[in-house]
């Protein structure tokens, strides 16, 4: 099955995504299907998070185009990335980064073959002049190094991931939900060690020291509580039940999080 | 046709609603489409009204996916509901019934067999991981009775219907739109017996008595005048033209409202 | 390959645009593509501007199904427009004109034979009962004059065109995109004959004059600062590099524009 997704900062109201879709659409008869359109714009960070989490769901073979692109018009190129199992379109600013060492085994290729986009590319839309055509056309097969040359200085964005010592945990914030739930670069299997569900544990995030229950899942909290758990893209989040933890503890992106574990 | 819809109180911003795509493109080639994502987040009558609205719509053999789970990886059970016309799945907290109820004679299964699971269980994402994962090997033939054995112990929701006495209907609220139009459990059936279009009637709602105008459709009132209908559900409902009457009245689910034909 | 888009103002809460689908899939096997549902309520303007822009993206023979309908119920008609290569449908109130124009060569028929709608018509929601199911149809090869007569006297709207004088060009806004960005009614052709990119241009917009560059995209704009460029639809437009240009300047829908090319 030949699977192209979308994810961009161009909210639903003005059709942007949808003229992609028209696109794609001439070309190629995959299916189409939206990862999100309302990352906050020009927000790479969080573009390049949500990326990282949804893609690696997809099946083989699904091409990704990813479109926050604040510099779209300049020199910054367009690159295609291929990974073990999936293929990354859009801009080289870090957004496809994270899904591509999430994936694992990336090669970058610089878009450059004018065969492959639109007759007429406008200074202001590459995800509908350049990104969607070639994801459409490797969908039919074209294969990658038609595309361009492949290139090693592309510009690199890792969250990097959290440190485990003896008795505790140290990271930072990378992304916070619509929910409020701060999710950090702590993985679950770094934490399931020296944790057991339901006891307190004391976390230090931002300026604040706070002592919360370790629970399997929001249920388990009571209403209002607040609470740390592994959330479904096996990160340690801190959330409140039925609540706002960010707004509630003012936290933002890149905030340090240390938990300890007795 | 394989159809798979899904509703949810995700939002679109994060993508998780895409994670459950991704999964189900790796079962089944059945056509995704979505309901809702932006149910308020942990609201089931809310999410159970739309689904019981929009479900019937759908062809025959239609799986609908529905998430609004705020007990997720507590002891509450999956549901596989079997009705006249369509399958529903999801968690068993009420969410499901109306529908069910709606398009009739259905049977209840409890979801139990990890074969038709992802191999790793999240405790906050059972939407992607068991409910998709499921509804997808049905699209592809797997027998109900495989997902799990039948229960009657599941939590029930019926949002009821209006009554009516010779001069009069009286029922509640259980919907209000985006545009604040007053949705209620009187059906048009029961109403169109005794009102004329362009009289007025009054409407006694929440603890305020009107007199507006019955009509047979919103452009048939005045702009910002209030006025009684028979909505695109066939259930009576109370709006101002382009306004929004359940702000203007301060109503709110499950208040009372009883209209007067005479 | 059978294509279907939806534009309606709806919202996405309510599942109106999954009933929609609904219908369509129990007529047809059609691509079912959303344009976008959050028109501003009852904004037929700004339904229209977006369907101008997106429709002719999209390939030959897509029908487009476009839902911005205050009058429904009422006595307004509804309509299908062919043009030169696509199918429009939509109420006759304007909404479908500006894309008909775009797409020239068009021929309006009303919609009158009830053999291609629904059987239950509700007054509140023809975009499920009427205009969804032709679409339908015409996707299955239904000829556009079984559908009803060919008429001349449907509602026109047309946003016309931006003078070009020897040393200015004159048009007014219209539409502005939710980054805030100026759309006018000004073509790229005719501006590129009098303009340089990275010179200051004077412009008059509402009540207010400014002297801001002519850019190549916004990429070439300091942050904050104001520019005037060619955007995706090949219209000039007036923004803020990563701000909002028509709060900023306090401007709306059919202001006057006027640019001097010295």
């Amino acid at each position: 099955m030949k699977i192209i997704t979308f994810l961009s900062d161009f909210g639903t109201k003005d059709g942007y995504a949808a003229q992609m879709k028209g696109v794609a659409l001439s070309i190629t008869d995959a299916r189409l299907i939206d990862i999100t359109h309302e990352v906050t714009p020009q927000n790479i960070r969080e573009g390049a998070f949500i990326l990282r989490s949804v893609a690696p769901h997809f099946p083989t073979g699904t091409v990704h185009v990813a479109v926050v692109d604040p510099d779209v018009g300049t020199e910054r190129r367009g690159i295609l990335i291929t990974t073990s199992r999936h293929i990354l379109i859009g801009p080289d600013n870090g957004l496809l980064m994270p899904a591509a060492h999430f994936l694992g085994n990336f090669i970058v290729y610089e878009i450059s073959n004018e065969k492959y986009m639109l007759d007429s590319i406008s200074s202001t839309f590459h995800g509908r002049d350049i990104f969607t055509p070639v994801a459409s056309h490797i969908t039919n097969g074209v294969p990658f190094k038609e595309i361009g040359n492949r290139i090693d200085d592309f510009v690199d964005l890792d969250f990097g991931q959290g440190e485990i010592r003896e008795n505790a945990a140290t990271g930072k914030v990378i992304h916070i939900d619509r929910f409020g739930n701060i999710i950090t670069n702590i993985t679950g299997e770094t934490l399931s060690k020296g944790l057991a569900y339901n006891k307190n544990i004391m976390v230090f995030i931002g300026e604040k020291c706070i002592e919360i229950p370790f629970v399997k899942s929001y249920g388990f909290a009571k209403k209002r509580e607040m609470l740390v758990t592994i959330g479904s893209s096996n990160l340690l989040e801190i959330g409140i039940n039925q609540g706002n933890a960010a707004k509630k503890l003012s936290i933002k992106e890149d905030d340090k999080v240390e938990i300890l574990f007795a």
